[in-house]
């Protein structure tokens, strides 16, 4: 088990100490389990009557609570223990990889990938077991694609982004053209373009545009198995949760929120900051930053029944106090 | 084409056989399509009708049905017709699998597999082609994983399971911490662990706990393409349809069932024995055992606009009645 | 970058040429965007006003828009300029491989797919790479697995489809008998068949049937992440868009359109011609074809909760009118 001491701890991330630098730290925790050998952190100065009674070797917490939580014993106070912990879980990581090296991470790319020789990869950049890459794709610095990903032709991941398994980058578009009773595909001749700080959930898709680019803006986060239609753009750092579906030519902003398995029709524009609640359905453009919902209340099935059935007469009943309001 | 005599299948499942031993079964079908040589099943007395006008050579009954089966036919009575049917088909498929081996069933590692060498499989277990298994992980006795399954670092994998084609297992949960208008990420120091007697449909996700690990507990069956975000426990016995999504830190308890499509919100807690409709969203926990439903109803497509327009001024029309109510 | 000469399309596709057959075309672009080497193409004459601004090279149109066409410049009349497009990017696919041609391509099957001596791929089809086709199934004329596929034992894929990279074809279907609290596997021992010209996008599954086989037949186009469960039956030219669930045994017409992220309820009839709109619960069957729809409208959170909370209510409030109407 690897061990970080407090004293590192702040060396590496900052912070002010409160107690000694020499407690040895064994894992992260919450608050309410962690023990005597594990740090954990409160932002909100709302959980202050919880400090008193942990059993943590160490609490990083914010100003605010800085007596309260010396007078329980260590700390670390800093102005946003959350980012803090963000940061020590990468400092954990970091530590935990140094104890036990991957033997194979000298390797770029893994030997069971498919790279296509007119693929580009940079040589910082780590590729998976049985990852696809194919002709004209590039793949940029730092970036890491774990294992079982594909990137189809001529599509382009930026830098230090991280692609999780199972992830399908460039499939085509959902384009075809009536033809009689049939379909007549839509050849689609656009590619993906990826940027920088991106990291894409196991199992998301992101199509292909059919004329232009699919574009993913940089810091974008994406979830699991999260469908991303043709020609569509998601502006800089926006997240999406998983089971979402993003439907063609769909233009979200940036710093967006966009909860898991909701659903945004085609061809609609989102504007900056807006935070659309998970399970809502996004059925017209949304100009205005805020945010929005639309899922129907979970109710005891036989309550359900009921007012289902009356959403189905919902109109006819406003006629009717309509009609009692006018006699 | 494998057949299989009546009296091998008492003597192998048990039943009371009514009718010869030696007719030759050659399949199973529905009571309503079923020929002479194929076995069927009624559970439902109410289905009594349906049995008279049966062409099945063999039908599977409750006791309440046996004399309506007995002037038919042959028959075999037993008190739970359905389960006996899955036994059935287990047979039936052990049977073809004897007639027809396969060749590369000797090896328990598909050799176009990557199994890290400090990965450990158990020798009884069979890994198909192209299945990833990073470091640390552990494959339980007699599991099956089909191909093209990614089992990431640390994770665990019980005793006869079916991990189906394009599953992944351990890829990072959605943990970001904010920093400006930017993401820092949360690493994901947890792994998974899933039970024994475990199924996972194709293309399904179970992210890494964030601090601690996701739990998925004995005897769960999901669906395809299910997301289970990180530090979700899902409790014995519970099976949930396909497209479903659990976010993170949800607990499910035992013997629940969640319906195709729903969603169950981060941080809530689910009772034991609580059924969930498809379609639904859980957006707070439910503590008592159930059926729960929430979705709008479908409806022709005009209606819908209307009564959909009257739900969004819905809690106006609620302040009119109560005006018209007192006056 | 390739080009083609308006004379080379017009020989090729039809259509009635207005201006010089020399122009050269450097690609496809949406009128707006298009310009002097690029070719567009208006199909609703309600866009004519938009004909006389655009910078395109070429646009096609129908013959109500002959006049205003040739009055900007180069054109093609055609009866069907969306379907004529469909082709112009087939045949600019053509052009872009013949320019770029990929090694590879004289294989059939890629070298690092896993294919079972007793499945039977057509010298004609293309398997993409890490492929894994199981025994007895049979790969059709023409058709294409892009990498990263599972066609599992026994399964069919007809002539010319295209099969996107992550599909699992044969799973098992989500069946289990109750058994006191565990359940009992239903084997699956039916397979998929799947007829011509059909295109699955990426990371779909398709479950095999429990007793027959799941059937899509000729034509349909299904898009990413959509589930399809066992027993199924999709009829012709049905297309359905991204994160669509199609439970168990429901059978669904032909010529339909289902929205993306919609649900069919298990054991359902829909009929021929019947459009679903996204996101919608199919719950009961349609025997009529039309449009129909069910999703809850997006609102701003607060006025969402509001409403909400008295979609709860509607039944009583219901009685309220009611008791008002009688006094």
């Amino acid at each position: 088990m690897s061990e970080l001491r407090l004293a590192d701890i702040v060396t590496a991330l900052g912070g002010e100490l409160h107690g000694e630098g020499s407690l040895r730290i064994a894992g992260l925790a919450p608050l309410e389990t962690a023990n005597s050998s594990q740090i954990s952190f409160v932002s909100n100065p709302r959980y202050q009557p919880q400090i008193a009674g942990s059993n943590a070797g160490c609490i990083i917490v914010v100003p605010a609570l800085r007596e309260a939580a010396i007078r329980r014993g260590s700390c670390i106070v800093t102005d946003q223990p959350y980012l803090y912990f963000a940061r020590l879980t990468q400092l954990w990581r970091a530590t935990l990889r140094a104890a036990r090296p991957m033997t194979s991470r000298a390797l770029s790319i893994h030997p069971s990938a498919v790279v296509d020789p007119e693929a580009s990869v940079d040589p910082t950049a780590l590729v998976g077991a049985l990852c696809v890459i194919e002709r004209g794709a590039r793949i940029g610095a730092g970036t890491v694609l774990r294992p079982r990903v594909t990137v189809g032709e001529d599509c382009v991941v930026g830098a230090r982004c991280l692609v999780h398994s199972g992830v399908v980058i460039g499939a085509d578009g959902f384009g075809f053209a009536p033809d009689g009773d049939k379909w007549e595909k839509i050849e689609q001749l656009g590619a993906v373009r990826i940027g920088d700080d991106v990291e894409i959930g196991a199992n998301t898709c992101i199509d292909r545009g059919a004329l232009q680019d699919t574009v993913i803006e940089d810091g974008v986060k994406l979830d699991n198995l999260i469908q991303v239609g043709h020609n569509v753009r998601i502006g800089r750092n926006t997240a999406i949760a998983g089971c979402a579906g993003i439907a063609g030519s769909a233009t979200i902003g940036a710093q967006c929120t966009i909860g898991g398995g909701a659903v945004v029709l085609g061809h609609l524009q989102i504007a900056d900051h807006v935070h659309i609640s998970a399970a809502t359905v996004v059925s017209k453009s949304i100009k205005k930053p805020g945010q929005y919902t639309g899922f129907f209340p979970l109710d005891d099935n036989a309550a359900w029944e009921r007012n289902a059935a009356t959403v189905k007469q919902l109109h006819r009943l406003r006629e009717r106090i309509k009609k009692l309001e006018s006699e």
